[in-house]
């Protein structure tokens, strides 16, 4: 059922999704106004019992919304608003990056990842070009259920990574580097070419998309929906 | 160890792979000498003692092989030859398909799953145009561990799915269709920006990678490896 | 004939095309100061009689142009000046989006259509991620004489209302969307590949290309130029 | 209600598009057996009762569907198997080519508008490089319901003949040309961005989409379906 | 001989050009100081003996110029500065426009080619959207020795003219449009595969280009250099 | 006036261009029967009174061509028949080419060239890297009324003759070279952007386009139309 | 051994590279802090004991990174950060520009290879449109141990100097130019395909990639790390 | 100089280049009759004195120019003919692949640099989805005076050699993969945007380019011409 009493005529949640998937929907923050983002905030506390969480949101407007609905937490680094966390469960998610400047879409990755219940292990600036670093970190990996690999230029962590651990690992390419980097198509490429099998990719700096992947792996372990 | 008594010059097989990812690696058939291929297969029956998986080789090649390396089994419309199949687990995997022209890349990634040891639910010809298709099928997928979503042109199926089941689903673009499709460039990048939080994607054509994505799944619930 | 009294030297008007389409030429504001902006809607509700239509201009300008040329109307939402819209006729036009950020492409399209004539059906945020929001509106497109589908990212829902109707559909990308959505290419190319058959294609984020077409097919229901 | 009494394991026909769309699923060859062609034609006879199309089929397999499918028609330069034309209605569609090279593709969208019951006007060779060719034919156009516009290399008709009819256009850009034409994508997008307002457009070389196109234009001005 | 005494470190002329090829080098404005581009006009302008022009500058820098620099020009529209222009010759250029955002390159083109020597014949706004315009004024076009073709969206304006008139057509693609015009490469792609043979084309934007090209014209009929 | 005696429903001449653009439409072999091109040439020599050329044609299909419409010869390298060619007049086209697999391109510019009356200057195999090749020739060039040059891979060759000749030059981008030469691409967007001022490009692998460009300059010395 | 001391949580160094390359890591600046720089500056002046430098640093952030980080100088035309200079040896590099634009570029090169102990020899404004410019230079050239050619638009200038000289030749390609110039990857795809053999090629403006291919050459002539 | 005795009219050695870069002109097989190709063989063998090599020549042709012009060797694996190899230097060249497809590349690379007189490490099948492998021969690869990374699909192999190795890394993309791959696009794309500093790229498959830049590495070590 769709209730409106607090949005605008031009928003519409999917306020069944919680029931359909086991999380509320997660509100894209560009684009929407701060009343919208409030009410939409607002609608699914009421409606849904699950996390709420709204994403890419700037300091200016977070304040803004905070201010209205009270109760949530501001993410700053990951430009997350955050309600009604859930309790931490047994799934471990390891978040690793290749470069510093890789590290706002990680940071989004984690926080939503840990806002929805799973443990993360945060592994930064484990680029290939020094190979060291990611190998000295293989036992910490290997005890994840899941890895994300956040990797922006050639983005070769991700074959590197997928092939020294077992369980399933998303590639998140990033929009770090310029000229031949096209702003992220040759990461996202270079991951869709893997030689490493089954490594899995998302779109371009998307954190949230990682992150929900990451989740339906729980869902595939423990079900909570449906 | 690298053993390499049954292998020509121009091949080196990773034959820790098992050990590490609790699966033999696979061999990609084009390229190869049907000599290699035996030869391969030779050198992993014996170090290894998993499935043994050579992918994408035609009908000539696979009776010659298998003449040379008996006990092996040829898949015709998945281009496949297995020897040493896994016995069925518990994990349920869903294979689904837009349209007809998506099939041999289906069969590709059921019949690997059903080698490695998954069970497979196989869901053919239900894209979206007549969406009453998919809705119908919807308990089915719902009972799946993963599902495999595969579809050429538009690739709108993958969205359809991602948002009715809350389990991870592997979108498969294929090369099904003509002109703006490009050559599945154009299902890879819908895929790739679907509305449905948390579909990954692997690359076009690949229901290998699918199927190995799936086998990381079950890493994750049952760890065979490391 | 082309009458320049109230024009600049670097603007003419196609002010016969209102005789050989029934419609006078519509103002795309953008790259013309405010004073072209006035002398063209001055020049065209002399010679024209039909409604008079400025495009994609700003509240600044609108306001300016509004002031030097009276009897207008500003649809800020849709960044659109009209003067002398037309009558409400018997033409029924669905616009329908995927998502909140489609939203003003839609406004374009509808405040348009609206404008030349047509009733317009209103259907935001039904995108296919959540199936059923669309599938609750299925008779209210079926009663709808064309349908015009506004969607970013991947562009599913034209292959999902393509399949449910049977009247023209008119599928409008939107640049919504970051990475993979190549600022509305992708969702362009999954149009123009959808499996419904039929659906046809306009420009990225061009409302107003979608309610000339929906207007092309009124002159074909009810000719009143040639 | 799908009955599968006549296919393989492998196709699934969309039998109830029919009444949801007012006529029956026209089948696309390529890819399929002479053996799968064949039961989709027998099926689509029996549970449907309008047109049965087969699209892309060569010579041979034509001749061996029509032995086991009597009472079809081969129509060669279109590629085309056709059961039970309907009756000719109301609806004339103008058909014009550019070049002598994109032939192919307008006999393919008047086979198949004839098919479903239109009337058809081929005009053809009036390439803008000599536009005197498409200006002595305006009266002719002018008399359409609707205009398919087919042409390649810079696709340059579509504008011309958008500007000078007031009934839907819909322009078909074809593979014709060669190097910076891109294999149709040029003249793609020199459509998409057509100066003559309301245009719309279809896949490359798709004289199939173009006459469903113009079949859902019969069906806001006579629905059938629904 | 390269003098350098007027310039600073980082820049070269290529003084030698005026006796190569009949006339100064042309300056590009963008990515030099106000310093940088007076000391090279006062360079041109000891060294060499034609029309000294500076491209693409802005209000600012090219009054800052000019105070140092004195008996110039300044030609906003164009973005031009003018030393010392030529004495008009018998050559004529037409330079032909498409719609009023294709007017700053036309201005570009017409001012350099009449300080350069040549008449031109300015028309304006005659897209191929209303075949009229253009059709008008054939006997002007064909009174010309060369004719340059400004246009962006589909450029079919290009193909148009180049059918019309025997003498040489060089086709500017602009970057007006949005969407699918992809910056102008749309109308280079269209312009390149134009069905009207012998028309040529120079880069997006670029009066200047087209300008040089109609002055090499020249040179074929009366040659001043070599 | 269009007659088509001698010409298949699908095939139209423009007859007029000879009166309008002074030379008789050339036919453009591929996508046409023998019957079509005998047809067309029979036609063009009847109803025309200048050169007639055939493009694109296989030895095969020539020899049927020629014993069907005598008089003609046949250029193999070149892939061209010609009737009636022009007399030798003054104007003189340099045909420059960067390496020998840019030789039929040539090829076909020279034939055609000559074939509409050009004297043509025939200059191989001077590509940069060897840089004194080209050296040796400007005083050659420097002889041309206009320049044509071919080049395939990175097309550097037009920049550095754009820069030693005054007058026009046409660069024609072929498809020589693998890889990140893009079928030609590469050398088309390099000789777009060239340094060297109002250098013109024409399409891939275009050898008649630049002879048709060249024949516009002749008819800007010596109009023969019009 | 990775030391933290200096650095925050985000930033990790790879403190080892000097042992295992010969040079200290050569940090990045954009995204990162002011405070993030000079941690890492004083983290490798104190654990390597070679030439820090920090690339792509603006002024106002330079000068506040050496305000906390004494010793070092700042280049800005060069945009970098440097301590601890290399004392010049033996080799010397050209580094050589086609145009004014270039410059930047160039001046990062040449800054980064002078630091790390290289002799520079620079070379500006020697474009193709030219010839004569980089032919005076040859011998200059040629007494040279490698050469880095700086140049965008079409980058001719890459293949004349592969051609001129039997060292090393690193092309880099910039984002000179427009249109057709793609930001550089033109000029990146020309260099690639270089018709003078064994010409490389780096990152789109990325003059700290070629000084880095150059040093890479010295360790060659004299080894200094491993 | 140039002499043509032994050379068609169509092909134009660059006999000067021995003197110019220390080795005579290698010829590019495809596009040559069997005649030409030994023609210029034997042109080579008479004007210079090094080794000539003839490239991507299939094996009939290979046998047909051995017949003509004796003396030659034929490495089929590498497409070569080869007469008159140079004597083996002090050089070491590195060539490593990361997959069995990557052979041929590969072979190119070292028979081209073995004919010219380097020595060659060949080392094969160490891609980073099992990264012991390559890290077993780190002793190996820094032996050398510069390495070869041959790899296709995302080619990360360069990224990882180039993180620990000092000497100058020469990255080849190869055309190895499907999809995604593009060719070998994205493999180009993601070596040009390696996160290992200063390493370099030549064309896709081009084993020859990367034999030619190392050939450029010994002249800068000990000069051969100049």
């Amino acid at each position: 059922m769709t209730t409106k009493s607090h949005l605008g005529a031009n928003l519409t949640l999917d306020v069944d999704r919680e029931r359909r998937q086991g999380l509320p929907e997660v509100v894209y923050g560009p684009g929407k106004t701060v009343e919208e983002i409030a009410a939409a905030a607002t609608e699914l506390l009421e409606v849904n019992s699950g996390p709420v969480i709204i994403t890419r949101i700037d300091d200016v407007a977070a304040a803004q919304v905070l201010a209205a609905v009270p109760g949530g937490a501001h993410v700053p680094e990951a430009r997350l608003l955050i309600w009604r966390p859930a309790a931490q469960g047994q799934f471990t998610l390891g978040v690793v990056t290749a470069g510093t400047a890789d590290g706002p879409v990680a940071s989004e990755a984690a926080a939503i990842a840990s806002c929805i219940g799973m443990r993360v292990l945060d592994i930064r600036d484990v680029g290939v070009a020094g190979i060291d670093r990611v190998l000295k970190r293989v036992d910490d990996l290997r005890a994840c259920h899941a890895v994300v690999v956040v990797a922006g230029m050639e983005g070769a962590l991700a074959s590197v990574v997928g092939g020294l651990v077992a369980c399933p690992v998303v590639a998140v390419p990033t929009s770090t580097g310029y000229g031949a980097a096209l702003e992220g198509v040759t990461a996202l490429l270079a991951m869709l070419t893997s030689c490493a099998a089954g490594v899995t990719v998302v779109n371009i700096d998307s954190g949230f998309a990682a992150a929900m992947a990451a989740y339906r792996l729980t869902q595939a372990l423990w079900p909570s929906a449906q």
